[in-house]
């Protein structure tokens, strides 16, 4: 494995139901973890792209949330549907997604 | 939560014993892992610094392995006792820890 280009890494964090934090888990991020690690296999990107699943990235309120080295951008409210966007403009391209950037408050 | 200017990242990605390609958690990543997580609340770094825990970061050989981004460094077998040294001179002062910096081969 080399040091990809970019690095992306997916909250799969899950919390109990009712906990006040609420979870990018109870908020669909596993289909969101799937279609990353799928889409990265499917396009056979292991040199150029690194992509991780994680603990908690911060901020729940927004999650799914996904965040992208060495930009150091993070994507909220991120769904499945989202991921061929991710990869053939940022990833690929180099082009933020600009909608799915969190408030500058939150990251 | 804002940005912050170095984010950590711990595999945390455990396998049965016996499993082909090893883990960090097999190599005590756990220990390492508790040990970001005590030195970041302990030092009140959150504004500067976030740590995250994660799954697999790919070359399990050298785990327990630790990404710091923007750099993009991966550090390698990493025990507990190195988690002071990467706070006081990589995540506060700016300093590669050289001595844990995996090969150019790896990452």
């Amino acid at each position: 494995m080399a040091k990809p280009a970019r690095h992306v890494f997916v909250c799969s964090q899950n919390r109990p139901a009712g906990h006040s934090r609420g979870s990018c888990g109870q908020k669909g991020c596993a289909e969101v973890v799937d279609e990353f690690m799928k889409q990265w296999q499917d396009r056979q990107l292991f040199t150029q792209v690194a992509v991780t699943s994680t603990g908690c990235l911060g901020p729940c309120n927004v999650g799914p949330s996904v965040v992208i080295y060495p930009e150091g951008v993070m994507y909220g409210n991120v769904t499945k549907g989202d991921v061929g966007e991710i990869f053939d403009q940022h990833l690929l391209s180099g082009k933020l997604v600009e909608r799915l950037l969190v408030s500058a408050g939150i990251w």
